[in-house]
């Protein structure tokens, strides 16, 4: 029986501190729940913190990363994938997680946010501001969900557990 | 010497009518300036649309197909790339291209724009609504274009070549 | 601090009974090691086999599966990564893990221990039969190693380890 | 209407002179019949031998790179197609060729035989060596077919195209 896993993106460089410290809140929640955290991968920005969040908390952290090998990790990954695929492992970040979250926002997220409304997965969107929410709930409203905290995010990901 | 390529994305399902006709008119301008040009290879909405107009202005029309074959080829692909893939192609799509225009707007296509600006490709809007004008724009205001007509994608293409 | 990964290889499809004699034997002596074990994680053949030996042994399950989503997956497998991309999926098999064990042999299997040794992995074949030692031994003598039951299998790990 | 492709694979370092004036001559060959040429691309070895020798010819060549850009793309390559996958491009090779050749063997193209097999594509194997010859034919009997000259090899395709 395979775990329950969420999917947290956002971004390595360029990440803001609110972007940041609610990545590192959502990991530590996301551990507590029992659930398995999967993100990009990368020791840089929201990647790096929610990783770190959740091993602090004691949470099994799976990393995606981009590159041909490990070097750029994050320390807190506990099972690295490495697939030299480059951004095209963006897809592979979305389809692996029952639940995608957009922590902060950027190009590489939102290809994330875009590619799991394509493969038709719930999406979370924390705090990544108007325009975003405007435009990806205009693409797939009854798969966008909108968050300003990550006990919210957390909620929210309850609720589409139990449908 | 490799050719230049102009990459048009677009919806396959769901296209509207005046994104099909932009997108045969579209294919048919790439193809007079003896520009080659890529889309997702389907049978199906914009990107059948443009690679008829291009094929039948006398163009080179490349797909790149998210399939493990090449049955659902639009009839007027000439060179069908194959990478059973899926939407992971879509990263290919646009690292192949030297422009990219988004013709209509979807989940796919959004994910091409937001992995071309990813890899710091120049991108032209081509009627796809205020939303995905400004949400795009506000990542990269650099690199997004935006056109209301094909021959306007012709103009910014040519000036983004003369750089 | 990335976990030490045993990637094992073989057929699905085709497998013969003592390949999946020897794959369920080496699930459970990469387990007791404390090592992660991963495959191609479907429900079929060495993957299978492998995965339930593992798990059996109370080890940590990866499947990277070729399809684009958890459907097919083994029972066994804990950490499901969809990637939808075929097999190329095979490459990301070799690449996230420290040693490569091909237990069987069959074109996919073989596809893995040439990208393996293409980025210079260490390979381990198992019971494969003399024309794949002899073939794969000429490309890459350095990297290959060769074994009759997974006992040995697990030494050579040991030495590699080691060094 | 698709054009027939012919993919011809081989070692970019490490090539030998008689594999390298196979690649230039087959390159020729295949241009001649109106087939495109499609290899990997880059501008070393067989890649770029069969490149040139197509090129030269007046035949359409296709290159699918490993990289992220055209940098370190053959001079020969009329449509680059940029993958930025590293080896896993090499399954986009054999799935976009309707026959595979190999010129020459080495870990990079044992892979593509491998993958071209897992996928049923028939694969003419030209002075690859009695080791390889062995191996991939135990494989798959009815896929491997091998030749000692560039003009067997387009003999052989005539008769897989016919059939």
């Amino acid at each position: 029986m395979t775990k329950f896993i969420v999917g947290v993106m956002g971004p390595g460089g360029g990440a803001r501190d609110e972007d940041l410290s609610n990545a590192r809140e959502l990991g530590k929640l996301i551990a507590e729940e029992g659930w398995v955290m999967l993100s990009g991968g990368r020791n840089a920005g929201v990647m790096d913190a929610v990783s770190r969040g959740a091993k602090d908390a004691g949470g099994l952290v799976v990393g995606v990363l981009p590159t041909s090998d490990r070097s750029g990790c994050s320390d807190a990954v506990d099972i690295a994938i490495v697939t030299d695929m480059g951004n095209a492992r963006n897809n592979i970040n979305v389809l692996s997680s029952d639940v995608v979250v957009a922590c902060g926002m950027g190009p590489g997220t939102a290809s994330e946010v875009a590619l799991a409304l394509k493969s038709r997965k719930p999406v979370v969107l924390l705090n990544t501001g108007a325009d975003s929410e405007k435009f990806f709930g205009s693409l797939c409203p009854d798969k966008i969900f909108t968050a300003s905290t990550p006990k919210q995010v957390i909620e929210i990901i309850k609720q589409l557990a139990n449908r």
